[in-house]
């Protein structure tokens, strides 16, 4: 089968129209005609190369897939075709090993991913494990759910693993993953910070369900927000002085990148001696996607979205490297 | 009551005899006659004026005491009278908190602690509230079990945290700490990994529990290493290249400090993305007191310690000063 698709063929080159030939589906597999593709930040260092040997040209990015089931495997139930599915980072994993047998496929060291060392989304179909293409609830639709499989997710799994209802959260950055992160926050009942340092989102932030918005940047509110926060997650890129943010941790606190600052992350151990940790959390397993989903239906979560049609990919990506979109372009066939 | 003690007059200076009048016992206190006290790095940093204000002299350090109870305040049940207590780093707390209500005194911002602003153990008596002096099992030897009361709490709480018997243990420093880290991870059950720059603490180590021991200063060995560890206690005050040991954790694997090393640690994000975490500890909350306490007797896990009167406590600080001790000094009236 001919798939049509958007790829690079260097570092930071514009994508244009190409076309791969996919092997036989194999028994566990669906074939995919997708409708929407969110356009991540990940999308973008991976095309520019940011992440070295994970780039391997003619690159076709795209991992926030939504489409209809077209063609199923032999192992896989036909009630599968006509389906509705979305597709984040993973697109298969060895689904024996400790990781995944313990639902954090995310884990798993023999993971394939969507869009990495495969062609992914910025296509007309892809064809790939089913087990990894999860039901989207018919409450959401396409275009405000393509995100939420890979930027829905990763701002998921961490609320439910460091934070309860009882939680004060922050969320440092407003931006694809922190609009999400202050949305998932809310709804979970929790008390939301948002820390910003663009004055002018704290509107957005409150009306995404910040109870508080912070400007990282004032001095004084920093101070006031001493020992406020149980779980701070930090969706920002930026270098920012994470000292000022552990000290906005409660004992037992948790800051937890969910973004990647290019400098490291630098903290005494004393600032961590009263149980605080520091720690990362990138997407989630298949569980926790399927979780993720039906709460963002039940609670009407959604990604703020600009669409654009699939052949406009370049303009997307150039105005996502100058950070012009609130929050998300999806891109639709 | 006069209490006869032991002070320094200022930063490093020999401790001298020295007492003091201890104001009237309060409803809840009890008064301790001391007949051990451990000798812990941390009253070394205290005594030498190491952390700035929490030093104010004259001095009474001592934070690993054990004694017997002579008298009690108003509002105690008098059976305590005659019962063998022990003390740690806490020797008060609000009890109303919410880190009090939640069993970790430890973490109570009006804590109020045994050496600090208080006159510590390395005397002769010490009254204080009888909520926090701990009963020590019978099968525990007062010699041996004094330096439970920090070293033993502050290795045994991130064990309880984050640890369960399938887990797979480092242990970085064969210390005061670290020689009953191993001992407690093995006996929860765990696989127990010792990593020391002293090659001649290989046989120590595994006859305290380690399963195997791996030299922090081997390249290949610490290559090795890689993958192996659920949660890494690092007990060491240098300043190591954790890069290594963040490379040594699993996914979702905890490296939890619970010593001090001078210089902050650096980890870049990306090395915690698979849900690792760089963590803290300090000693615990009163009921993991009781759980380590009697943990420590059911296993019959004490401290190597060597025994000197109370009156050579001017030798013992200067051999530790020179790391001259496998593993604690302890005090006896």
């Amino acid at each position: 089968m001919t798939i049509n698709a958007y790829a690079a063929h260097e570092a930071k080159a514009p994508l244009q129209k190409f076309h791969y030939d996919e092997s036989e589906k194999s028994a566990f597999d669906a074939e995919i005609e997708i409708s929407h593709c969110g356009v991540c930040h990940s999308d973008l260092h991976l095309l520019d190369g940011d992440w070295g040997r994970l780039s391997q040209y003619p690159l076709v990015a795209g991992h926030e897939i939504i489409g209809t089931v077209k063609s199923v495997g032999s192992a896989v139930d036909e009630t599968l075709i006509g389906k509705r599915v979305g597709i984040g980072w993973q697109r298969s994993s060895c689904l024996s090993c400790e990781w995944c047998l313990s639902g954090q496929e995310e884990l798993c060291a023999d993971i394939s991913l969507t869009c990495v060392g495969n062609y992914g989304g910025f296509a007309e179909r892809v064809i790939l494990d089913s087990r990894f293409a999860h039901i989207i609830p018919d409450a959401l639709d396409s275009e405000n759910a393509a995100p939420l499989l890979c930027a829905g997710i990763t701002a998921f799994s961490p609320l439910m693993r460091y934070a309860n209802a009882a939680s004060r959260v922050g969320v440092i950055g407003i931006g694809g993953l922190g609009h999400l992160a202050l949305q998932y926050a809310n709804k979970m009942g929790c008390h939301v910070t948002a820390f910003s340092s663009t004055e002018a989102k704290r509107d957005e932030a409150i009306e995404l369900g910040a109870h508080e918005f912070v400007n990282g940047r004032d001095e004084d509110a920093m101070k006031k927000s001493r020992l406020s926060c149980d779980l701070i997650i930090a969706t920002a890129t930026a270098n920012l002085d994470w000292s000022l943010y552990l000290r906005a941790l409660n004992p037992g606190g948790t800051l937890c990148f969910v973004g990647v600052p290019s400098q490291p992350i630098s903290v005494h151990a004393a600032a961590l001696l009263d149980n605080r940790q520091v720690s990362g959390s990138s997407t989630g397993g298949r569980h926790m996607m399927q979780k993720m989903l039906d709460f963002s239906a039940r609670h009407n979560i959604t990604a703020w979205t600009e669409k654009l049609p699939m052949d406009s990919i370049n303009t997307a990506l150039e105005r996502l490297r100058n950070n012009d979109v609130r929050y998300r372009f999806v891109l639709e066939s």
